[in-house]
Order: structure tokens, then sequence, then C-alpha cells
């Protein structure tokens, strides 16, 4: 493949997705464009799951679902197709990964809808904007991700607990990275925690349960985020019959800037 | 009735409303706390409702969702009987009002959902706090609202146009009463309008839809909000068989206060 991915728009960059050229992780594609977490439920389950993210809108901010059995958006894209146009989809039978799959054109069914939920590589680029280093773009790796003992709110049958990101902030710089996700609600906002990982759960640093580990300098605190891969966890504790979601850092890219996210 | 409903707490005030002592209107009760606008719709409708209100968050910020056929609330209230602690309640039957009573308990249905809305009786009490009048709080009527042709984002069945309400506010005001109020977006936000009514389709702002007139003053522009009565003109304009609101003016007084729902 010779296309320069770095200069792509968005739409030019879900074309080459949806014709099987690009199937790789998105994190630094399109900078300044919204991406987004995915899944797709059937419509029994989706009143329970919509339900379930108004109650836990810090991990699981929806910024749009889509109409039953449809594969467009009416907002974040135009030019798109929900069942080809995330780089990797994983397929959850049961509460289990059944399947990693690069479309899901073929089993498309006429009573799924999908949720659309807000990530944090929205607001990496805002960070870097106000002169905070992120290490695990620095470093090129992915985002730490941490399960919590944080419980969720339940909506009968989804319950669980939150997962977080976690980026090692300067102690200066802290109060600066709290407001500029404060202002970002859609896509988590501000902290969950600063510097005390063991009060929510989390006894390793070096070992996150998702992702890979970031250096911490001295002098910097590890501060963690509500995660949007909070909903996977919550259908592995749930076992839902079928459930369609990205895979990790596989994310759609829109047509929306985080500009517009900002409160 | 004796008494002094200036120093009744909200649960005070709910006691109050149950027992079928107090039936009025809230505007000025409880200062500080949250109160809130109710639709309640059977549960086949609730999904296509609570997808309308994600879509259209500006005039429909839901605060709280009750469990399928619970009388209870989680977050908002903790003794609460969201069947008798409206003072006043409308029953809509197929986009008419069918009736307005103070109790829905004998009709209460076990499929029936709650959904509290946030108001802008919230926001007003951080206006004062700022300095800037409340003109229908000072002439002692309701807010004035209108119909607006701003279309909302349809849910299928549920479609309409937005309502708003309206305050005069001294020009030189005008950029403090954004920022106050679109410090609280969980109760309508910023104006969605300043100034030029004719815009949103609203040509006589001596005459309403709801609620009072209000005095505009030299050197005041009349300034428009999103407004929590969008559910009962979407309701009237979708003619569902059966939904429960609140009456207006008649809100739900929460536990909650206002502060914590700010930004």
């Amino acid at each position: 493949m010779t296309t320069d991915m770095t200069t792509l728009s968005p739409v030019e960059l879900r074309h080459l997705i949806r014709s099987g050229d690009f199937f790789g992780q998105t994190s630094g594609l399109c900078p300044g464009y919204t991406q987004a977490n995915l899944a797709i439920l059937p419509k029994d389950l989706a009143y329970d799951f919509l339900l379930f993210t108004q109650r836990n809108p810090r991990p699981c901010p929806v910024l749009e679902v889509s109409d039953t059995g449809s594969r467009k958006l009416h907002e974040f894209a135009d030019d798109i197709d929900l069942a080809n146009d995330f780089p990797k989809y994983r397929i959850y039978r049961n509460g289990k990964v059944d399947a990693e799959v690069t479309s899901v054109a073929d089993i498309w069914q006429n009573d799924f809808v999908s949720f659309i939920i807000g990530c944090s590589f929205s607001f990496e680029s805002e960070l870097l904007a106000s002169g905070i280093e992120v290490r695990n773009i620095t470093e090129k790796v992915n985002v730490p991700m941490f399960n919590t003992n944080i419980p969720l709110k339940s909506a009968d049958p989804f319950h669980g607990n939150m997962v977080v990101s976690m980026r090692p902030i300067p102690e200066t710089q802290i109060p600066t990275a709290v407001q500029v996700t404060g202002a970002m609600p859609n896509v988590h906002g501000a902290p969950i925690q600063i510097g005390d990982p063991e009060t929510i759960g989390i006894s390793d640093l070096a070992h996150p349960d998702y992702g890979d580990p970031v250096t911490i300098k001295a002098g910097e605190q590890p501060v963690f985020w509500p995660c949007g891969v909070t909903p996977q966890n919550v259908i592995m504790q749930t076992k839902p019959p079928l459930v369609i979601t990205h895979a990790p850092g596989h994310m759609l890219v829109t047509d929306v800037v985080n500009a517009t996210l900002k409160y």
C-alpha cells in the first residue's frame, strides 16, 4: 500500500478501510477528528443498553445511536457503512470473543442497533495542544487500561465495573489536564482518580489489563480516566447472546472535529 | 394550611404533596435544589423516547430514568413516590390532555417507565446568584414559553419542534447569562437564540404559547433557552395512546442541589 496515511481525510480513510486495504489501529490518524467506540446489539437489548449508558455517562458517553437495522449515521459521518468502516470488529457470543473480523456485513441483522461511544483518543490531541505530553503516543504504544473496583450503575441485565485508561502527568500539569479533559464530557471528561491507583483496585501499573505499559517518570502521577473499553467489560460480565464491538484501538474515525465536542 | 412553605426541605415538601396538602406550583420552593420535568410512558415506547432524548439533549436533558414499573428513583431522591410526589399531573391520551390530577397511583401500570428531565428553574437561581434579574420571578408569573420552527431530531415515532422559554436580559449581562447557563447542560445549558425571535418562528412576545408574558425593558434583549415543555409538545404531535407528565410549573423537587449539576 502506497497511500500516505497521514494526509487522509476521515472519509478517505473510511473508504480505504471499507475496501479492505487498511485494517490497523487508528491512533494518530486524522488528527483533530473524533474517533469512536462501537457496540452493536439486537433491538431486544437496545433499551437496557441505552439506559445503561444513560446511567453511566462517564465511561459510556453515547455520541450517536443508529436507527434500528441501519448501517448509516445521521450526525457523525455522512458516507459511512457501519458494517465495514471499522478496521476490525470483535464478535462476542455469550460474553466471549468468538471472532475478530474486518467486516460484519455477512452477519448483519435487520434488528441491529449501533451505539457510537466517545473515545479518549479525542482528548489526547487536546492534551498535546495544551503542552501536555501523552506518554503512550510518545512511546508509540496503546494506552494502558485497567479493570477497577468502581461499580457501575446497573440497568438490568447490564452490570459490571468501570475500566480506566492511565496517562502519567507531571504534577505541575495535572490541573491543566483536569480542565482540558473536563471540558469534553462527551469523550469521558475529567479524570476519575489521580495518583492513588490502589483506592480503585489497581495494584500493578506495570501490567495493564488491556493495552501496553508506559514509563512513569519521577515527578509524575498516574492519572486515570473512565475508558470506552468499559462496555466490552460489561458485555463479558453480562454475557448477552450476541454483541459486536470494535477491536480495541481499531476505532471509527468520524467527520466531526474534536473542538465541536467541547463546552 | 399553616406550614411555612419557604423553609421546607425537599423531602418535607414531597411529604406534604404526597399527603394531598399541597398541589400548587413549585417555582421558588426549596431554592438551590434541582426541580424536574416528568414523562411517564409504557415500556413499549420507552426505547424510542429514550432515544429521542439522547438525540435532543438540549430540550430533553434526562436526569434519571426509573426502573420499569418502579415508583422510586436511585439518584435524585431517596424518599419518593413518583405516582404522588408531583403537585399535579397531566394524563395525555392520544396526544390530548384527558385529565389533570394530583395522583396517578390509581392508574399506575407495572410497565410504566418514568423519565425525570432537567428544568430551567434550576438555572434561574444561578442567574440570580450572578446578579441577573429573572423577570418572571420579579413579576411573580410563570416564565413565558413559545413554540418555535426549530425541528427536533426524530426517533420514530417521536418528532416535533422545540419549545423555548424566554427571559429578557440587559444587553451588558448577556455574556454572563450565556456562561452561567452554559455551564449547566443538564438543565438545558446555554441559550439557543438571542435577540431575534422571528428567526425561530416567534412573532409575538406578548402572547406566549405557554406561561405568562413578562415586561421587556429598554436596553434588554429577549433570550431564548430550550425548554422542558418540549416533550409535552412532542407528545401532542406524536399522539401516543397514554403518557403522563407533570402539569407545567408543578415540578418534582429533588434532593440534589443545583451546584452539583455544573461542569
